[in-house]
């Protein structure tokens, strides 16, 4: 059907249509159209909205990212057909349905997504289906593979190229800050990208921010890392693995991280930067990701398994997830504990085992310590100060300024101090109601932001000593936090009212006795 | 937040924001954001859409349905806040993880598809995860009511309504033009919604618009069916059970058709109309939505049991699916021929029993005709009539012209017919090949294109006899449709080379003895 042409001034993709004109092609929202530009003969299909007020019969709206690909002016004239509909929601449909995907089906569909030929509504159903009806290792990997292969690659001319990850959900995290310097302080190469937070109170990239500009392309982290040994880089301004983030944004609404998807999400781009040793950290614990042992080992096993596929060697540490690692939450106050641990602090205990547990598991990989030996070589490292000039120099080669010490990260200005209301241990502590607190005190996006726990699991603390601070760089954000931590009650002191159980359940109680 | 306004002409919800603005107000794109009208005080939640171009930092985008809630204009000053996340993206992700849902979880779901709360994406997630982790029937029952309490109702003073469906999937099933007015002519009320074809070659409303207009409100059909005792109408142009149809252009792409949401759909349309007594007919076909007998009757226990939950009596209809109903598909060849036997024709003998025999099952629960008498009631209605007359009163109250016969509505000008290649039995039709070609050829937009069947199975044909006619509008389309009639070869006559046997499937055969 031939219809006169109206550029939108949307900067997204599709195709608005009157809606007798759309049921006079054959077509409903949600479908796809061809449309044609008759003078260059170059076309392109996107997707169908309608409308019965916006246009006129006759016209059709065309969105401003879907012209780029025709060019064509208001007032051309344009044939417009229904275009073929991907092949890939028959594979998407089918995983609905139960079905395993092969890897040419996987292929299809995950480069379909990263061309934007899916909706998002599309992918929200892939999502979805692949969410309930689990992928098995074989669909794991062909959705690696994938994801590999429709972005940016790294290639080293050396080998081993070492990386690391840790599973999230656990707050105050920031282990890579030290692991990445031992082990490019060891000689090892560490290209190592990172997430910004979406649901926590700090990514390792946000982190990193703090003291030196993450967003480079690919080429240049290569460059980076081959002339420092290591990185600390924001993945999301490469092109490495780039359907990941599609799938992400659609399962965000949900707060949903199918398990197949999170394997392949990680694995995807530590193959794409070439890595070939690979130690993946899983924190283990109530209101981590992984709950259990149990479901860890096995976690661990599809890690492992799905690197021996891809030619990778992957080892994976099991740590405690219940606590936050050191006492700082919030980038600010996170990096600031971890350059004063790079400098010397023999504390927090919890942040230095395990960041060299951590990184001397990488170390034995890579031949650099004997066996059962990483963890001490690695100590070695960060204790003669050799993991800090490392660290320094990859601040300067990001960008940053390498002569910044932990004195100069500075906490928010506005600060609350929790204290505990009568003597007693700490019992527990809440890990999501601390990175709730911290975000709503403004981290990640407000740098200096965040949560300082002064005592944890174990600690006796007298009447009036302080629990935790919360700082925050405006008032309004402190005072929105203090009413939040109030609520809930992120730190256990042992004889502190939890909660008061109303009459009702007791009786309801007797009675199932009866 | 505060934010310049700059209101965007997109006439759809959503509230653009630049990216590092979100970042501050701690949003991604997806979530929501609350935006004020400081001067008037009134607010709106609306989804967050980022860009790092298309804006200025420190403004804020308002698509024009948004911005009909708050009437903000450019240059104002909004305050935009992080808004609270609907509780039924919790539902819904409970929902994935296999739980059943309440009654209030789906009712405040249905509530939120029905305000446009939830995205279209996430009515995706809602559509497949209710597709894989099949509703229940508590479930399926909470669904109708909360499609029934979140639209419009009619409410007759008598009583019984009646209502009649066809589960879809069998091309040329226009038993609606008998049903209707024999039931109305026996002197019951029966206010039929009906859909238009989304994949078929002509839904009822598409056939019904032949004659006269469709598109009433829902206070119009009531009159007019008080009037005349029925009326075939569009239920799209209502707001009866509205969130059906947002959920069904969810289901679209995938061509999927949850079971649950379907007899929900049903159902609700016809609790929504007031309907006391229905018939659904279940067509059972290798082609059609369901396969085998032991389905349908399974299916049919469903519908009849949420009628009896909802105070509705329901009986159900198997019929034979495999073939179409009568001869003709497409708008007005099938017009045509329920027409021409309103008339008095006494063929085709498929479409009169199956007309009669589901109009009879509702003479028989409403009291109209004795036990197992409701069918020869039903023929003698047709026969004496008084169907054609109630017929042409239906045509006339709709603002048709009453005095058109099956003469007047003639097929496209542009034919082709195909003729049997060799002598031989009928022995298969393909129903979805039919349709295919009957769309091709301009059905349903096109109203006078379709297919018209000379010979059904187990017709016996001579070499060059005629097996179809294609009939379009458009002489383009005629010759696509042809196209795709050599293609599909929707009628296979005896004798005619199917497909050639591939040498490997043979040596396999032989293997697989061994």
């Amino acid at each position: 059907m031939k219809l006169s042409v109206k550029i939108l001034d949307i900067a997204s993709r599709g195709v608005l249509l009157h809606y007798d004109d759309a049921k006079q092609i054959g077509v409903f929202e949600g479908d796809r159209v061809k449309i044609l530009n008759e003078k260059t003969g170059t076309a392109t299909a996107d997707f169908v909205m309608t409308t019965s007020s916006l246009l006129v019969k006759g016209t059709c709206g065309i969105y401003r990212k879907t012209n780029d690909m025709v060019g064509l002016i208001d007032g051309d004239t344009t044939e417009v057909r229904v275009a073929i509909r991907p092949v890939s929601l028959e594979y998407i449909r089918n995983k609905m349905d139960g079905a395993r995907l092969t890897h040419d089906e996987i292929t299809t569909i995950v480069r379909d997504i990263v061309n934007d030929d899916l909706s998002p509504c599309e992918v929200t159903a892939f999502v979805t289906a692949t969410y309930i009806n689990t992928l098995d290792i074989d669909e794991i990997e062909f959705l690696t593979r994938a994801m590999v292969d429709t972005g940016e690659k790294l290639s080293f001319h050396t080998s081993p190229i070492v990386d690391k990850h840790s599973i999230g959900g656990v707050p105050g995290n920031k282990i890579s800050f030290l692991v990445v310097p031992i082990i490019a302080a060891a000689g090892l190469l560490i290209p190592k990208t990172s997430s910004r937070a979406i649901t926590g109170a700090g990514g390792t990239a946000d982190l990193m921010e703090v003291l030196a500009p993450v967003a480079f392309p690919a080429s240049e982290i290569q460059v980076m890392t081959e002339k420092t040994g290591g990185v600390i880089v924001w993945g999301g301004a490469t092109n490495i693995a780039p359907a990941d983030d599609k799938i992400i944004l659609q399962e965000y609404p949900f707060k949903i991280d199918a398990i197949g998807q999170m394997i392949a999400s990680v694995m995807a781009k530590k193959c794409a930067v070439g890595a070939d040793i690979i130690v993946i950290d899983i924190p283990v614990g109530k209101y981590c990701k992984v709950h259990d042992v149990v479901e860890a080992r096995k976690l661990a096993r599809m890690f492992i398994e799905l690197g021996e596929r891809l030619g990778m060697q992957v080892e994976c540490s099991l740590t405690y997830g219940d606590a936050p690692v050191g006492h700082a939450i919030g980038p600010a106050l996170e990096v600031k504990e971890a350059l004063a641990v790079l400098e010397g602090a023999d504390h927090p205990r919890s942040l230095i085992q395990k960041s060299t547990a951590v990184a001397g598991m990488a170390l034995e990989m890579a031949g650099k310590a004997g066996k059962n030996d990483g963890e001490r070589v690695a100590l070695e490292i960060l204790k003669s100060g050799r993991a800090l000039a490392k660290f320094k120099e990859m601040i300067e080669v990001q960008g940053g300024n390498p002569d910044i010490t932990s004195n100069d990260v500075k906490p928010g200005d506005h600060v609350y101090v929790v204290r505990a209301a009568s003597d007693g241990y700490v019992i527990s502590l809440h890990n999501k109601a601390l990175i709730t607190i911290a975000r709503v005190a403004g981290a990640p996006s407000d740098h200096s932001a965040g949560v300082y726990l002064h005592a944890k699991q174990g600690t006796y603390l007298k009447e009036g000593e302080p629990i935790f601070s919360i700082y925050a760089e405006r008032r309004w954000r402190l005072e929105n936090a203090i009413q939040e931590g109030r609520r809930l009650m992120p730190v256990v002191v042992e004889g502190m009212l939890l909660d008061r159980v109303p009459h009702t359940q007791s009786s309801s109680w007797r009675m199932s006795r009866i």
